[in-house]
């Protein structure tokens, strides 16, 4: 399987493909195309999540943080359980290809 | 942390960076630079590995198969604990990053 081709067509929202599923383990890749947490929304996740920008453009924020983080391809973060986040946005003409990792 | 830039010198030897370590999951970043198994070396893991190519080329043999599996950006496949392999050949000119996800 390839993560980057073919990419699935995100246009009418958020495409999750489950990658591999064990116990207190799961890798998914998710495209996304434009799509942002609605305003005031914020991830409060009982799993830890650790994630790598595969292609395109993200910022994400941690409410424990000023500034949103600039993602590009190749950036990776470890997103702690219950830490609360936000995706402001994605590039909206080119796919966001995000692999995230998901543990307990 | 990107983990495209800067990539380390593998030159002498494979590097591998530990990027996150929790009770049963590990997730490295691998950089090779024409490595390849010795021969007739066959990796034997008690655990499992996801792996996921992020840059350069490489070709993966399982001992269950005849033909060796060719690797490019993009490309992942999960070795299931016990499943034997070996890395016949990986881009000698160009570093070739590795992104693994041990469990068990």
């Amino acid at each position: 399987m390839n993560l980057l081709h073919p990419l699935a067509d995100a246009k009418a929202g958020e495409c999750v493909d489950e990658l591999l599923t064990r116990p207190s383990l799961r890798i998914e890749r998710i495209v996304s195309l434009g799509q942002a947490s609605p305003p005031d929304f914020w991830y409060n996740q009982a799993e830890g999540e650790w994630v790598l920008l595969l292609a395109g453009a993200a910022r994400l924020r941690f409410a424990d943080e000023d500034e949103a983080r600039e993602l590009g391809p190749g950036d990776c973060l470890d997103i702690a359980a219950h830490r609360r986040h936000r995706i402001d946005w994605t590039a909206p003409a080119t796919p966001t290809v995000w692999l995230a990792v998901f543990y307990s």
